[in-house]
């Protein structure tokens, strides 16, 4: 849609048809009162803006068609969803990943990784390669924190979510990862998102922090352009001039991602806050808003965490929020999706198992 | 606390300290191995900053008291409630105030006072002065609007919230509204902040579009100021970069306020959204996250309301709305305040009563 | 402009243009590949969104005319410029409006006033009523200090800005002030806006710190609207996530403005850094970027001002700072407006003339 | 520096203490009237936070050093300058980067490159790799596209800056660029970070959209640890929420970066406007402001380039902005580097010369 202005004279206004035909677009005429606007009739690909910004008597130019397709609801009307160790993603029930900023060590994970089943909890998070903002901070323990990883999934049966940094880390994390997260300082990193998307593991893709809805979905359209479905889109806060909290959770997100995309919704609420005092209420306050599951960072000795210990959860208050979320589902008509808390290990599923959608 | 430069000189310490005891105040230094920081003792007023941002060898001067008082946790610890025609807000029930952007003319006014009050909701809000961004669109009924808000009451027992937008309007508003709103464009209008605190009327106060939460408690703490302490924080959205939204919702702001303030804490899911789509999810999530209450547009014809139309409920959907946040309400342990529904109205207590507060 | 969801159905679609033939508009519709565009053609004034908002089959509403009209450059194609005591603003000069940000006492303002005046500076500001984040902090002389700027109009030759904060003061303000200055915070205070427009006196119209350049340009608008054209419009920085300046200088605002509209425009280096060792640069960058002129906080003892003394500068250094911005606007092709230094009082012209424009 | 509530006990203040002490730290208390404040006196290392945000008590904690060392100008008070092929970089002289945004094919590169030698530009940028926000835009030539940048040089003398996305891509970029550009969007990319600095190549560093000037100086010390000292940085503009230009210039950063490091800072001034018609005002601005350079997008055809065209300059319009920087250069006292129009090739210098620093 091409926005003349108002002093455009009717030879500017030719030059920009005869542009648009030129390119084998159809060119039509809108004469309003004030001013000339001419849509650009063509084949659903976006049209090459600058061929006409310099057009003298044009004013802007308004896209209409929106610039992602495999990731839109309006392309796959119903939600997608798929199993993650027999734990259904994107259904009807609420799915819970928690677990320590970092792997720190074997005793560390393994003691968290226990709270979280026990508390209901149906994934493991962890990082072993650690984007930090300074060089000086603890960079992650690599392969040997995966596994410590691979040891807790078998101790517990909890599949593991873990971030993988560069396309080449790629072939490595999926060995041991359930699930390939992708952090919010990469989101628009686009060889990863190649490298992971051709990989056909699942991914779990957090928002950047200055990243709109409509980039965030742009992002999952590298991924889904592989022919690779499972991709769960990560609510974690933005960066805003409010300094009260570590970002600013976008809560308005989940139900606007929630009609414009088929992929499950989850939310971090302890990067989206930065401070543990606030995660159980943004949980409760994402799930009541259409959330599909979380992501909590759960640490037994938060003050002794080597990152992000100060918006970690202990045990104790972990349960206490898996509760409160449990009841949250409840009144919005939904459920917590089973817990493994007691199952003996050998009763639960181990193959992560390919994409259904559309067929509830 | 003054953090030195870490080329700073001795001479330049020393100057610092001499100022800082020429103001008749405590310097107390801190020697680190890279810098030397100066804490200065006071009586709790904050110090004169510009005393010491030009002599040299000073970096930067961090406040460590918090910059309000009266409306601050840390001064009253327990919640401030107060009755609103029999209504308890900032107690355990959830209030809901609701009705149409603006009034705009009577059949209007009195078809949505009923459904609202049908629907259960404890207040009618209703605009007879309107801040507009163009000088085009429709300003308001003014004192006309005010009487057919009047009637309203009359009809339905429903308290009135409306916004007053200028000092010399405060005499004019509180003879009709039983709560004064001043709106997020006036929350930094000082004159109406100290005219507003003088009146002794209740009064909402909604967050600046680009207000921090401590800038809000700043704004309160001019209405307290006057020993007006009914007063409602309302968090309404910020503007970010996001614009799926017409604001973005900072839900993080209600666990933080009901940290920092005795104050009750509602949100506006209509003006935080923008679009009546999004509205339901974001009540429900205000109100999982901790808010005492909800302020929610409703119109019966919006698509021919004269502002706001695009993000106001149908009365049915409000209906449905106050279903799931009534059921959302008793997940965490809060009930909604009772109906007006069916309640003869000379049943209904009719008098803004006088606060009570940390005993209830 | 009616952008129809892909999946909308003819009868959709068809329901849309009954509605808008239905408001005696013209609709056109633009058939794509993906989707149907319906444009509204009408008679230039905004159409009621809220009519198509809720009809299924609507995706959104692009708005294609612009909201302002009075204060735009199609509107109006030549540069505003008005004659302030003999200073031409809105011309090829730049204009220099310097002084405290508050009047605290009349030997203060005096020094201040002379200093200005020495530097070659052109119009005194100094705020009599301020408006502060705090209650606890200093608010102003009130009438004492219009008294006091009227005195060194007197002494110096100089035109005074100072700040109207309410309706009710604009009777008072005009009688000392030749430009009555709007805050930011008061950009959208609607009331004010009607009074200072009705005033048909001079304004300087601050940027919000969180509105857009439209919302400016409309805030200029309702002044426009009471046929009062002697609006200077200043850009003060905006609120963004960067904290290491007390606002972010969007210095594209400059010439956006300057393309957009024909108002003056000028920047206030002071406020949009917040830090007196930025002030300077960032005066330079805004003269090179089209800026007409500069407001500026200058303090002869800023370490004891008693509001915003750390980004006021001592004469010496807006001395310097003057030289150096003559020699960007010279570097540019436009020249500082004369300097009254050394001028007889009795040689300056002392009325403030009819607007005069596009006939340089 | 550990900021108590003003309700902790004299027990929790003293178990913050033990804490400290316990860390091997001092701990230095200072007794307000309101609450005590908890200095921790170090090593200069940043303390574990977490340590102390669990203990009852505790308000925030405020960090005093810096958290980045090398990139500092208390570390490096002089600037670092360093030659590109005898173009000083960070010295008194102002240095021009220009050319397409992306490498099209062998005769566009070619042409603009042409072009930029005879306006006086100094080095020549070109994407070959590109980050497309959409997986169907253009996303660069490749290999194919670096061969083209080196006969580009080979014909004009002018040095290569091309941008690197993944660290395995260093080792190709570095035999044909003579600087490495690190994208906004790959800011924060620490593995790529690092490969960078061990590349001891010269690095262009762009500011991330949301990256605040501390954490590009912090992304600055990634490549700063390698004992690479040769980075350049770059704004780029800022995501905020004004949508009048596609970034906002963050002005105050160039002044702001010029106080706290030793490194050249520059302006892009495409990025940060995204629309030609303001890139001439905000590259006057930013020289003005104190920039060391600029980098600026060329086009011969921008209304047929592949990428970004709306913000790229035609050669004329490139050479008529040169003059006018010169013009704003010289008015500030500085100059613009030697122009090489005309020159012979024979007579550049070609090698990358060792860093100097502090002794011009």
């Amino acid at each position: 849609m091409i926005v003349m202005r108002t002093d455009a004279t009717p030879e500017q206004i030719h030059m920009v048809v005869a542009r648009v035909e030129g390119s084998g677009l159809h060119a039509h005429l809108s004469k309003g009162e004030e001013r000339t606007v001419i849509g650009v009739v063509g084949d659903g690909r976006p049209i090459q803006q600058e061929l006409f910004l310099y057009v003298p008597g044009v004013d802007r130019i308004l896209p209409i068609s929106r610039p992602y397709k495999l990731a839109s609801r309006e392309f796959i009307p119903h939600n997608s969803r798929f199993l993650l160790d027999g734990v259904q993603v994107g259904g009807e029930d609420v799915v819970v990943i928690a677990g320590p900023c970092s792997v720190e060590n074997r005793t560390q994970l393994l003691e968290v990784a226990h709270a979280v089943r026990e508390a209901g909890g149906h994934a493991l998070r962890g990082g072993a390669f650690k984007p930090r903002t300074s060089p000086y901070s603890f960079q992650g323990l690599g392969e040997a924190g995966l596994e410590v990883l691979a040891e807790a999934r078998q101790a517990t049966g909890l599949p593991i979510v873990t971030e993988v940094m560069s396309p080449e880390q790629v072939p490595l994390i999926v060995r041991y990862a359930d699930v390939l997260q992708i952090g919010a300082r990469n989101m628009q990193n686009y060889n990863l998102l190649h490298a992971a998307g051709a990989s056909q593991h699942p991914i779990l893709l957090k928002r950047g922090m200055s990243a709109t809805v409509e980039e965030l979905l742009m992002a999952a359209e590298y991924i889904l352009s592989h022919g690779n479905r499972r991709v769960i889109l990560c609510e974690r806060g933005i960066r805003t001039f409010e300094t009260a909290t570590r970002n600013t959770t976008d809560i308005n997100s989940i139900p606007v991602l929630k009609s414009l995309t088929h992929l499950p919704v989850i939310l971090d609420p302890s990067h989206s806050t930065g401070n543990w005092q606030f995660v159980d209420a943004i949980a409760r306050a994402g799930v009541a808003a259409g959330a599909d599951g979380l992501m909590v960072e759960v640490h037994t000795h938060p003050d002794q965490a080597l990152s992000d210990g100060g918006q970690s959860l202990k045990p104790e208050r972990f349960a206490a929020m898996m509760k409160q979320v449990r009841a949250i589902a409840e009144a919005i008509g939904r459920s917590m999706a089973p817990s493994r808390a007691g199952m003996p290990l050998s009763l639960q599923p181990q193959i992560v198992q390919p994409i259904e959608s559309g067929n509830t």
